[in-house]
């Protein structure tokens, strides 16, 4: 099978999985509609399910391809990148009126439908892990692993660095890092750590995942600061040039768009030789890789 | 020990536990200073410290009086609680400027600030949960519970009513059982559990629990009403009188007052009837419950 089959394969089998594993209205005992409504707006609001779709990938490296096992663990990823999307465009923090396209969650509804929301879907990221109950330990690994991806040190610390550095025009380059290693990465790297925990990966395979992962997530990043000072708004699909509009520190604006090139090939390096002292089958990991990173070559 | 004495002893135990257990600003590794300054601001607002209590309590009956295993659950309760308290503090849900006497979260930082220690809080309580890791099975018990108490169907949803609500005159006694079923009710049941789970009750007391949990949320509730139709505002250290003049139902508005004492004292007494069936010493839980909802009589 090719990569582009089992790319989408794997993708509709995700979609079928948020669909059945994210709680509809089932009337009085379940509370209003609404917040279910909202939940499930934003979460299918499409994108490329680049997270759950590592966590396949991951744990098909260990266990061989049934993903049926790694699906909610893949959903539960997703519903907390989804709460930060939602948090992320309210009025207070980036102030998005448009998302993929659709409007976001507290224009399609209301900014207080959209604050719970993108809370229920963090919560209910945890109840989720409690799917491999029957596995304690393995339920225990993956909820110390997304709560500290997705806490106050990583995923909340890099959003809160990155509203410190866009009211100043000066972050440093260690303050540049920490937002991307956190803002993007953490959650990249919880999820290839999710598919390995799931397949049953020793320690040290973990670390490797770890590693691919911070390098893809950094890769991934310095490409977005790429792509914002190069390419138009059509290629782009959002707003091209507002970083450097809004006067935001980014790569380019430290390095120069040539370094942050060769900065965003030297990580996407470093993922792919982490993910060749891989155990298992890597080449689709190594395509999807791939993939995510050759938009600015 | 007298009563009075004890409480306060474990009142100074999960005060310490609060500053021990929610992570501190630790230089470049963790993030900015400032979300963890409002984590801690909000945290260390005081407030009755009621449910860290009712865990700690819990727990008493079943292993003892020794509170230092229940302390990491007790602090998760009341960073649930505390997260629940930011967010619906912000603009966009009540919109109150003071708590406690303090400016809220988002009047002492921002908006933007006030969100992010929301969601540091409650990812940071399933972290917590994992310093039962030795014991897989009760951790994955706490996880659920708690991701069970304050979600969708639930916290989020009891909250979700409440705003629904506060746009109509006309809700149901349905509607507004539903509201404090879950948006109080809930974390309170689940405080009662975690202290029985933690402690290794049976299947049998842990329902006993919830029972007692379930009658006390309601009862405080119903309480809350009363005086607020009652009290003047010195009295109940908040501006009184704020139900009506939004005419927001309330058992008050719906039941009138005497009906809505009577409901009151019915639900303490079903509380305390499900804690007398209970093993352990339940003097201390029936006597808080007593104190608790002693206020309207």
């Amino acid at each position: 099978m090719d990569f582009t089959t089992k790319l989408n394969q794997r993708i509709t089998r995700i979609e079928r999985a948020l669909d059945e594993l994210v709680p509809v209205y089932g009337g009085a005992e379940t509370g209003p509609a609404r917040i279910h409504e909202a939940m499930r707006y934003s979460l299918q609001a499409g994108g490329k399910r680049l997270r759950p779709v590592l966590v396949l990938s991951a744990a098909e490296l260990f266990s061989g391809p049934a993903v049926d096992p790694a699906l909610p663990a893949a959903v539960a990823i997703e519903c907390v990148h989804t709460y930060s999307l939602i948090h992320d465009d309210l009025p207070c923090m980036d102030n998005d009126d448009l998302r993929r396209g659709r409007p976001t969650a507290h224009r399609q509804f209301d900014e207080a439908t959209a604050l719970l929301a993108g809370d229920a879907l963090l919560t209910h990221a945890f109840l989720l892990l409690t799917r491999y109950a029957a596995d304690p330990r393995l339920t225990t690994a993956l909820v110390r692993e997304l709560a500290d991806a997705a806490g106050s040190a990583r995923l909340i610390g890099g959003q809160m660095q990155d509203l410190l550095a866009e009211k100043k025009t000066d972050a440093t380059a260690a303050e540049l890092d920490f937002i991307h290693l956190n803002k993007t990465a953490a959650m990249i790297e919880a999820s290839l750590v999710f598919g390995g925990l799931i397949g049953g990966a020793g320690e040290s395979d973990l670390g490797l995942l770890r590693t691919a992962g911070r390098h893809l997530g950094l890769a991934f990043q310095i490409i977005d600061d790429v792509l914002d000072a190069t390419a138009d708004s059509t290629t782009l699909g959002k707003t091209a040039g507002k970083d450097a509009q809004a006067g935001k520190t980014t790569y380019v604006k430290l390095h120069g768009i040539e370094n942050a090139r060769r900065m965003a090939q030297e990580q996407t390096d470093r993922a792919l030789q982490a993910l060749r002292s891989l155990p298992g089958d890597t080449a689709f990991l190594t395509e999807l890789t791939q993939t995510m990173t050759a938009r600015v070559k």
